[in-house]
């Protein structure tokens, strides 16, 4: 069930996160040359369920997850691609922010799933001019308010107009009772550096900054009055397209729709296979390797496109985990799962290595790295099973590192004649799928003696048994064939009586351990607290902040300071 | 109110953080020479509030405010201590960690304050093992649980018994559906750097592990069969000791008992006196400065002891935090004000600077370290406002930088013939008072410029005045006589009007820009989570884990994975 509190629009069963841009309801996205641009033009009457309007550009899941497709595009689609300007399509208004009738009759897990995935299109956005070389530019032409600043602040740079009526403003606190929760309150004082008394001001009203303070306080970068908007956002896209190291060489390639059948207890796809157990509450996502060999160059990789087997996988998995995460919300526990020959897979990521210096093949391993990043933060049980005919290998082998519990089968089991599993190491595991807070899924594991990381290393392209995998700390336990069923059936049971909640916590905090990033803030310090406060009376209760919004009534709130 | 749910034990009418040995129901402190040994053996009758009994060495705040005068006295009042051995009193059991029935009883603010204040015991402990040379050594000589075990994890080094019955467990998230909150799930990855998936395990079985694996595991340091436990302990505390860079010079200190005098509307120390205002929801806490100038050296400064002026305004000041926070719980706004002669106070600091190599003064900074820290997480706004006649000055200054926001008067008053207010900075603005994450107040405030830190370092020991300190980004607004009155009190009442939780979250954010550390990372990322946990009904609803507990009757948990 995608919304308990909510029915999908159109007769939906499920929210869909595939779109392309003939099916894009509330954004145009338009390129030429090396400048896209990217209008948001909200269709008030196409939210994603029914009950609301999305009036003055404000917006809902279904409003996100094609920004996040027009994001993803412009990475593969569009090589020659190197700023992108973002604007509204109405007058008067950048954007509203998240729809606030949406969120007010929204379920809680509902409000917590659409606020990370916002977050992963926003940190997406960062990403993109980080490792794409895709910068943005934001040209604020109105009201920039709530989730619409905080939009404005996932790009490079903001020019806002200068006519009086312009402004930004997180506004939340005063009038809705909740938090610039989708990084704003984080960005403003780490990427923008706003000093933080002056964050205090800026978030307790209502109306917002404008004008020159609004620079002066680094909130926005630049002003300009309207006659000469135009002028300023040329000379600015110019001069972010020098600063791109995008090369431009090329055709892109065509993110093609994915094949998947949902059924009842199923979601297929070619390589990906998630297998609903809704009495155990468990999906097994299994992943087969490639069939065939790695093109043999770059040419011929290109001409495979979004069907190069390491591409279409993380398309599917990433369509997989978001499907499970917001549609099967009882699911407890994602068990991982491979098959086919790993020494394909090894293949393909030798192939990555080769090539990382190509802009397509850059592209798709960052995009292995955010789908990765996406499962650390998917607030589900992570397990991961290493059994014979399994390829965890390289880029598959992360999905060992970041289950929360992995279990390897010691040798055979009794009747299957194939070889025991292995678990084969690549470059892909040394650097470039790091997790939100900058450690590789290794360096996490081997706090207490980073030598293991390097003893690790030493073993890239061995095949490794269960005793030396357990040995290399690379899985929780080796379990022979006499143990295995009753251990894991065990396990899995026990673990899915839990509370859920608690299991959230606790796996949010084990799983990130060390440093913290802007990045990570944003779903640590950022999101838990907001996660409280969605579900805080003063908010959501009946007569709570987010309740009464725009009924005219004031709300009523409990005082005590916790 | 202390807590809403609760009566207070023997008809008392506020928690009082003040005690000293003489009083100490639960703990027992014992030295001898360079050892002293802290013993837990907590009296089951002695809860702080009714309704519960304190079994199995389980413990409430009452028990914890013992052992954060014990902690502290062994700073100050015994220089020759350089190792703490803390031990349990009971046979078997070394501590179940905080009292379920109590947590199960507590309203939410008392249970989010009890373990901010239990938290900043434990952070105590290991700010007194880095700064003080005071090592601690944990005996664990039978089950360590829960909160048990987490205050184990604050110290230096865990001996266990080996005798198949002493264990370490962290319970919590299977048998009560709440986080080892206090500390644990980070200190067990990040300090111990227990592997995240063996974490995993350990924080998910009841019983917990006990011999060779908690050493392997790193859960433990050493483990001994109790045949030979004393023997290792000795050798233990001889290695400690010998690590320890505490120099044991000369005598302690006592720290006398602070002259408080609590009314209705006021609580009233000599240097510190705190107005409150329920009605406006505002605490007033106004510091006075030294009336005599500081003694002349180290000798002068230690027959003063607890009455030396920098050590004594920083005991009331943590004494009146402590009051505000736990019994004032609808105050929604701290105001610092300061009253005094500023020269007296930068005479002070100058001391404090001059003289920081001894073993005393480094303890006095230190302390003020750690009030300021609890004022940052003090989850009430922070207003500063800087008058004619204040003296905030050097280490005082720091609470203008701690505010959430600060006011500062232009000139004089109209008919008021003192000089205006000015702001000096000292020293002790520049590192020894670092915030839980790392930085100085003045380097999370100027994290756009950080030449700004070092502009503010020239002006060392010169008057500010309003524009001056505007300039230098050391207040928010500077105001005239004109503008003041309007401007604060429509700020205060704006402000206090605000819903409760979103400012708490807020706050949280906007005062702690930039990098996490292990300590600032429990009050984030753990703390956050654990209060949204507390705040759900799988935990604290009827059929939740902590409600059902001890009853014989199951939890029930809603399954929906958030």
């Amino acid at each position: 069930m995608a919304d308990d509190a909510r029915t999908l629009a159109n007769g939906g069963k499920h929210i869909d996160f595939q779109t392309d841009p003939s099916r894009y309801r509330h954004w145009k996205l338009a390129v030429d040359g090396e400048v896209a641009t990217l209008t948001m033009d909200v269709d008030e009457n196409g939210g994603l369920f029914e009950g609301y309007q999305l009036k003055l550009n404000s917006y809902d899941l279904g409003v996100d997850i094609e920004l996040a497709d027009a994001v993803q595009r412009l990475r593969f689609e569009y090589p020659e691609v190197k700023v992108v300007v973002m604007r509204s399509g109405k007058n008067r208004v950048f954007c509203a922010g998240a729809n606030i009738r949406m969120l007010a009759g929204s379920s809680h897990a509902h409000k917590v799933n659409f606020c990370k995935f916002t977050n992963e299109t926003r940190n997406g956005i960062e990403d993109s001019s980080e490792n794409s070389g895709q910068k943005y530019l934001c040209v604020v032409n109105g009201t920039a308010a709530g989730g619409g600043y905080e939009l404005a602040l996932a790009t490079d740079h903001i020019i806002m107009a200068d006519d009086g009526a312009a402004a930004v403003a997180l506004p939340e606190v005063p009038l809705l009772a909740v938090l610039p929760g989708t990084g704003g309150l984080t960005r403003v004082v780490d990427k923008r550096k706003v000093r933080r008394d002056h964050a205090d001001y800026f978030c307790t009203i209502e109306e917002g900054i404008k004008g020159r303070r609004a620079v002066q306080w680094r909130l926005v970068d630049e002003i300009a009055p309207n006659s000469r908007l135009d002028a300023r956002i040329a000379e600015r896209v110019k001069a972010l397209a020098a600063t791109s190291r995008r090369n431009g060489e090329g055709k892109g390639i065509v993110l093609t729709p994915l094949h998947r059948s949902i059924g009842d207890h199923r979601v297929h796809y070619e390589f990906v296979d998630v297998e609903i157990n809704r009495a155990g509450r468990i999906a097994t996502i299994t992943i087969r390797a490639p069939e065939a060999p790695p093109p043999a160059d770059i040419d011929a990789l290109l001409a495979q496109g979004a069907a190069f087997w390491p591409l279409q996988v993380a398309r599917e998995l990433d369509d997989a985990i978001l499907h499970l995460r917001l549609n099967e919300l009882e699911i407890a526990m994602l068990v991982f799962k491979s098959h086919g020959d790993g020494a394909l897979v090894a293949a393909y990521d030798d192939l990555l290595e080769a090539h990382k210096a190509h802009w397509l093949v850059n592209e798709i391993r960052h995009n292995w790295k955010r789908v990765l990043k996406r499962i650390d933060v998917t607030s589900r049980t992570l397990v991961t099973l290493v059994e014979p005919g399994s390829c965890f290998v390289g880029t598959l082998a992360e999905l060992v590192l970041a289950a929360d519990r992995s279990y390897m089968l010691i040798g055979s089991r009794d009747g299957d004649n194939r070889a025991p599993p292995a678990i084969v190491l690549s470059a892909m595991n040394f650097g470039p799928y790091p997790m939100s807070h900058g450690l590789t899924r290794l360096e996490a594991r081997h706090q207490a003696d980073p030598s293991q990381v390097e003893q690790a290393r030493a073993k890239i392209g061995e095949p490794l048994d269960a005793e030396a995998a357990e040995e290399l700390g690379l899985v929780t336990f080796a379990l022979d064939d006499i143990d295995w069923d009753d251990e894991v059936r065990v396990f899995i049971e026990e673990r899915t009586s839990f509370s859920p909640d608690s299991l959230t916590g606790m796996e949010a905090n084990l799983r990130f351990v060390g440093p913290e990033t802007m990045e990570s803030k944003i779903f640590a310090r950022l999101t838990a607290w907001q996660n409280w406060i969605f579900q805080r009376p003063n908010a959501v209760g009946e007569n709570g902040a987010l309740r009464r919004y725009g009924t005219g009534e004031r709300a009523q709130f409990d005082m005590t300071r916790v």
